[in-house]
């Protein structure tokens, strides 16, 4: 059922100092601070090879991973997100599995403008999973 | 410097629950565990079209995963892996923009049979990250 790795996401306390190193130090292929409002983040892409690295800043007084950053200051790997092709058909297959789909369960339109859902952590070795439509 | 994302490595508190929750649930392409007793650790390939999950499970009394699963006892993600041409070419970039290679410094012979390096997570936004020599 899930295919490719879309991205890693990775929150950082300061988000134009992480895009500096991966640009610098770890000579990597980043992209410009992309707002997103309607997802309470600012993101930068990092164009690996075979994927993408995510790096998230809060954006806005309801972010979803200000409560991250309080309790992982430093920062810290945020979670995954797997493409698969019909995500209704993958929430109701991991629902039967016994696991839980964050929300009420109906896919958002993510950072990406495509179909999104969010698995809770604790289902799944304590990682995040995102899984985007493609 | 960096090239592909290698893998992204999930620390699991039982590996046979996990592999059976990949391989069932999320219909993903899962491998037999292998043992790595050089490492300290049990390992379970997940193929991916374009990159892979390690899940990984202490092994042996001396497991550099077991603090992080007793931290983190529903486990979690531990690190992830970019590909470098020159390990220590990388090594002596990063160390030079005040980077920390953890260990000696040397590039150690990882679980593929490369050679790898880990990189201080404080000096990367609280991810760690592997390097791996391809």
């Amino acid at each position: 059922m899930i295919g490719r790795l879309n991205h890693v996401a990775i929150a950082v306390p300061d988000l134009e100092a992480a895009a500096a190193q991966y640009r610098g130090a770890l000579g990597a292929s980043v992209g410009a601070p992309q707002a997103e409002p309607d997802h309470g983040v600012t993101v930068v892409f990092i164009e690996l090879p075979n994927t993408k690295i995510e790096l998230l800043h809060p954006l806005g007084d309801d972010s979803p991973i200000a409560g991250f950053l309080e309790k992982n200051p430093a920062g810290g790997i945020h979670h995954v997100c797997y493409e698969v092709e019909d995500i209704r058909a993958a929430a109701a297959r991991l629902s039967e599995s016994g696991a839980r789909v964050l929300g009420d369960g109906e896919p958002k339109i993510g950072a990406h403008g495509k179909p999104v859902l969010f698995l809770h952590p604790k289902d799944f070795n304590g990682c995040l999973i995102e899984l985007e439509e493609v």
